[in-house]
């Protein structure tokens, strides 16, 4: 049988049927980033991500300083979400030979900026020829670390507790969608802006770490948007055994992201929802703290913070609410990286 | 330009330019592994290295549990060539979509096989579409730990040092060999012999710590053999900054590899000087240190050790020398991980 009967989340979950898993405040792998205690110091964070050209990236949509950037970045936001500190990074390059050496210095280029804006070193790598197949693949190994206490697991929200994002959702699904369909009447700074949230992701590398440093008595659980909202809150519920009810009038969209829709004749909640690369952390904390974690964030990063929605428990399940009153199931529509259009 | 008109080194060389590379004691980049300083206990070492089907295995040639175990292997083979012990792995998968389930399952079987036999937990992964591209690769980061102090280095070699391997040279490429050519009068347990040097790798992880453990003072440079012994032996020349000499007659060659050679009329000798994946321990040491080292290895672990040359002052350069006493430059015929033939 050809693993193509297979999805993603089957796939990972049949090839790590039987590793450790870590809950809440224990060392093991299911999370954003293995968590990993060396017995003295800080605790050790590892993940792993790769873009694939034709999967991830088209080099004709994306300059080549932002396939290395993006490559990084990826890495860097899942650090964020379990807010620790990037330190390592090791760069793994499959290289067709028709590779033109200005696009690897282009990438190149994107990856050691974004490591030094990150204060992360490139301590190691690999290049491998293709052996023939066209495809170029960035695969990148990071290392961090997180003070013993402060690391965010997905699987400490309890119910009552608030569902907050940084920033905004669905620009990186509309800006994918700008490469892929024609737009009218939207303006090439809108296209830019949207474009560059799918092509050059913004990390949230410091509002995670403050966030873990609020420590896990406010902030409970954390992970990142790769997946989309619906498949990635799926994910906080499933870890922490919990519903959850999103308020679909909470939810931060842009202003391009809502003209671009508008041109598309899409439903901007869609991609808020469904789209997949946002790279926003989706966090959970009790409402007490709200004051606090929204003033450390918005002062010291100046990222917008946003309350959607509210854990429920988990016989409510995944809910949508409309500003009318009426509920409907959540649904998610995950990102399947094995399946998913390219610019 | 396209990076076809680069050798490998070249491309590692213009990608690393400028980063920070250890020497003796220190900590940084260009050794087998990264050696990183988290603050406190012992060492990190980090290192990643990448199978891709058609450029380093084929399914058709390689039992799926052996192209798992292999991958692992290469990279506990780095972790070993620092005197180190391996710890935690993160599996990177690149699937095309017509892989069988059961291939997968086999190589995935083949890597936890062996990530049990050295106590390496795997912690994290990955897994891609190859978004049509039919080759599977298999991209690992592997971390281990080194008491500070037991980390040997490529860059320790003095004159006066004999150089010692692990086991016998050459068994690796001969079983490439006979994957590509007819034998004729090759016993199929000699067949065998060779192929699983080949298809499944020893790394030699306990004799890489037992050599650690005796300390700088008495082993003074290590890597593996990957790139083959001229092209090794060049590596460690040239971070130590010095020459060697290498005794033809000494070097320890296979009775499988010996018969396969004359049925297949090649040289066994350049099988075992630039033949790669060998994954065998190239080390230097003070010749006092011999004995101590020898029923170490040989005792403690039942590999062989055989003493192959001597480390020469930077101005004798390489050489090779023959039964009779004439020598001649040997020249590094370095395995291309860009460029070199699968089974």
């Amino acid at each position: 049988m050809d693993i193509s009967a297979f999805g993603e989340f089957e796939l990972v979950a049949r090839l790590t049927a039987g590793l450790a898993v870590s809950t809440a405040g224990d060392i093991g792998v299911g999370d954003d980033c293995a968590l990993l205690d060396l017995g003295r110091g800080d605790l050790l964070l590892a993940t792993c991500d790769s873009q694939v050209e034709g999967v991830h990236f088209s080099l004709g949509s994306s300059p080549s300083e932002h396939i290395g950037r993006k490559a990084l970045a990826i890495n860097l936001s899942d650090i964020a979400a379990m807010g620790g500190t990037p330190r390592y990074a090791l760069i793994s390059l499959l290289l067709p030979s028709h590779l033109s050496i200005e696009v690897l210095d282009g990438i190149y280029a994107g990856l050691r900026a974004q490591a030094q804006r990150f204060d992360t070193a490139i301590v190691g790598g690999n290049i491998s020829s293709t052996g023939g197949s066209p495809q170029l693949v960035i695969d990148i190994t990071l290392l961090g670390t997180v003070e013993r206490g402060h690391a965010l697991l997905r699987s400490g929200a309890h119910a009552g507790d608030l569902i907050c994002v940084t920033g905004s959702l669905g620009d990186s699904a509309a800006g994918l969608q700008t490469f892929l369909h024609t737009t009218t009447d939207v303006s090439p700074q809108d296209l830019q802006t949207l474009r560059e949230r799918h092509t050059a992701p913004e990390p949230r590398v410091r509002e995670g770490q403050l966030l873990g440093a609020l420590g896990g008595g406010k902030v409970t659980a954390m992970l990142d948007i790769s997946d989309g909202l619906s498949g990635d809150l799926t994910h906080l519920c499933e870890r922490s055994g919990c519903g959850a009810r999103v308020d679909l009038a909470a939810i931060p969209l842009s202003a391009p992201l809502l003209r671009v829709a508008r041109s598309l004749q899409h439903d901007p909640l869609d991609w808020a929802l469904h789209g997949g690369e946002d790279y926003e952390l989706l966090f959970t904390l009790r409402p007490s703290a709200l004051d606090e974690v929204r003033s450390a964030i918005q002062q010291q990063s100046g990222t917008p913070l946003t309350v959607i929605g509210e854990i429920q428990p988990p016989t409510a399940g995944l809910t949508l609410s409309h500003p009318d009153g009426h509920t409907e199931p959540l649904h998610p529509h995950s990102w399947d990286h094995l399946n998913h259009p390219s610019p």
